[in-house]
């Protein structure tokens, strides 16, 4: 695999002056069930702060007016009611499953993957991957975003997930296998400190980010920030790695700001707008 | 129709040191079914930062705690319960429909239409109106703020509908139509890059504004901007122009604040203030 | 009857260093009703921000959750639950009662003036007030704070209830023959540009404020202000006289950081920290 | 007991750079009955200010999605749900008991000390350790925090109680009889304007804070940055003592933003940032 670390990030093309908000995409979000509906809300939030252009939270009935409840902008649907949630899903143009899930909606990943559009799959919906054995059925418009944990979990070897926690050398590679695995070579994003992104011909090593970052709902926001960037025209493997470098930066003014210990996932999505301002043409 | 775009904005009359609330208006707004109750409750907030005195929301009883708790100052009444409704709207000095009201409320519109109060009819009102080809109904304090799609819909014809996302001629030709062709000649307001003002007589372009406004929830803070102008006395076509000359400048300070990537409609509301303090007789 | 106006301001005493929360009161905010839910939160912050010690909401068991979502400061109670009522009522070492209360809770004022605490009575507590004719059971340690229409409502004459929005001298006496008229003479407080404050014996004339302050929830602030002062010990008159003087400054503050048009009841709250911070022991 | 109030304060170890959350520990904070949602809620969010990497709330089900509302960033759970609860119980490093949790749920405390983890008990968690009489159940890793009140309650000793208020060197040594008393000598703070915290062995006596702090919900924040402090390795003790300086600092820097009439609970939270920047090795 080709190391791109040092080519230029990619970047969003500009917006037109004659822009409306169906040319930034149309954001559904799967998530969010009782007990863990703000996580759902982090995604939907970094989305939008990342640029999508209508965000919609697909959660059980019986969560979604805590998820609606912390934020006007993005809509709800309830995951319950079929004909909604199928509405939903074909008016989507991105769709990302996982962020507090939990395991009674395994039956949503198979509906999502049939559906054939650029996916963000990410904590539970990996769980529920590895639980389907759905590996193969993964196609080159997903991007996999496991921790080494879910990562060991997909891929059922001890001595890859060994690698999974490895140096830089292994951890890419882990990634690179997870890619190539997977149906047709989507992105895998494999968190640390270091996050690996790589799609079997290619990877990266992110740099931006700090241990601050090592708290609760984390993953939620950049869940939302790839979806956000995949709603604007990125591939998998550019929406990964620009999303991880973006979210890291946040987290670094999040931590200059508010120090590493104090810093919470909430903080890292109020510096979303700074990191994007931030984007240079050139990594930094 | 005559172009007024370089005649001084419309101004706020000031508010005389034995000002009561009662002075600024009762707005009731229309919408926030389940799934969309934030798009009303972006519209009321809004609303009452554009100076009315007294806001109401009026929304489907499933979703009104969820609209009620994004703010503590607008009040709400569930729409099923028909006398509280009918209280409601007799109270209003203003009435707005539309914001997240869904497809199953469109018996409200004729209620409204009838009650002929200044109004103003934005996104599923503007649905409604055209299911239940009511547009002859529609009145002389009416603004109707349709985006091109709307507009289509709500003149049913293909060549004038390709108007409305052509030049600013043909788009102040096509918005002139509608509004003519409506009742008695409120205002119509397209959305657009450069958004146009017509009410059958006169015409304004507006210049401000940005394509980061092109997002989620942007279309229901116009709507609350306008209702809370007629809230304090300015007639269909002057609270049109004016709301969609303060919505651009907030739109503008929320870019050079947070980037046109990540703003969002609730940073439109958060400029409002900033916004109506740039107020100055003329026009910029 | 007297005028002070020119007197110091009472002020609060100094927070001695052994202090325990219970030394700055326990108070009882009810109202709140379905759609009101804001107003008694409001209420409730603000009391908090006025340096009340503990404070609990009773609200209707159906809006009290929406009540509990807007601070997790402040406690709550169901109205409903008449022995969970009875106990906060007697727990309590100041009352308020009225904003957003709605009609159907009429009974609730007889218990709270049989209490005999320093006792807020307004908005839907001063019409249960009119409604009951129960305005020889207020005592001397309540205060009064209606708007010159609900003014009208209690007095039931009408030569009297104009000379509520007369001059100062006819306010003066308007609001003098009210605390007198009440069982008695606690505070009046006179809403309007030129708030009157009076118990009978002597009257203050508040200077602060301005006309953005004609918004909705402008007076439920006011009513926790004078709560949460009572709370620390000040008598009707001094409370309702200082509160007065706080709101005010809490709006000027607020319309100059956010214009007049813009500026609503919760920026007046946010304020209040800086109000307060400016107070002097001399009028200004 | 040694007085240790001179020596340095205890330190947490810096985050490495392949720090990931679970490194930071796993919090339970059980409470937030109906009408207390709020104090619970305040707990976890100071808890997460304070560096622990995952939090949960367990509340009851009626009052857990208010909980949730206050903050994406923590999980609930529903107390009711006995496997459910269980589950959390196991899962977690550190356990908090006590802010809102009612008198209803005093079969909890038992199961919470039977799992035998650094534990924070605190309000109704130390009136359900009174009434159970299970003061001889507190093990080595739990921390008391009773405030004079509760003390007496705790200890049911007239004369002992009434040198909880008494001067420091009878409140110390009223610390550490309880701290003795107790099952294995954890740690007891006992509140006041000067905080002592002991564990039989030694004790120290906080210097920071001011009255400002005799607010309601104060000590749900002192809670939570306890737990969040041993969830990231702190002993008891050490837990408690740099938990108390921590929030005084809070206290403080909330009082002169604010001032003490004010400040409230959640601008403690607010500070927590700022206090936990201002952390050096020596005591001041």
């Amino acid at each position: 695999m080709k190391d791109v670390s040092q080519e230029p990030l990619p970047l969003l093309a500009g917006r037109g002056a004659e822009s409306h908000k169906g040319d930034f995409g149309r954001v559904l979000l799967i998530g969010g069930a009782p007990g863990m509906a703000g996580s759902i809300a982090m995604s939907a939030l970094s989305c939008l702060r990342s640029g999508a252009g209508l965000v919609t939270v697909a959660a059980p009935a019986a969560s979604a007016p805590v998820v609606a409840s912390f934020c006007p902008v993005y809509m709800t649907v309830a995951i319950g009611k079929a004909e909604d949630f199928r509405e939903s899903l074909e008016a989507a143009t991105v769709v990302a499953i996982g962020p507090g899930l939990g395991e009674n909606w395994d039956t949503l990943l198979p509906l999502v993957l049939a559906a054939n559009k650029p996916t963000v799959i990410d904590a539970d919906g990996l769980n529920a991957l590895a639980r389907g054995s759905m590996l193969e059925n993964v196609h080159a418009r997903c991007v996999l975003t496991p921790h080494p944990g879910e990562y060991g979990r997909l891929v059922g070897d001890a001595s890859l997930a060994a690698k999974a926690t490895g140096d830089d050398a292994e951890r890419v590679e882990a990634a690179g296998v997870l890619a190539r695995r997977s149906g047709a070579s989507g992105a895998v994003l494999l968190k640390g400190a270091r996050t690996v992104v790589a799609d079997g011909e290619r990877h990266a090593i992110n740099k931006t980010g700090n241990p601050g970052m090592a708290t609760g709902g984390s993953g939620d926001v950049l869940t939302g920030v790839i979806a956000g960037l995949m709603a604007q025209g990125l591939g998998p493997f550019d929406a990964a790695r620009l999303g991880a470098h973006v979210h890291g930066v946040a987290g670094d003014l999040a931590a200059a700001r508010l120090g590493q210990i104090s810093m919470i996932a909430t903080d890292l999505i109020d510096e979303l707008p700074h990191a994007f301002q931030r984007l240079d043409p050139t990594p930094f």
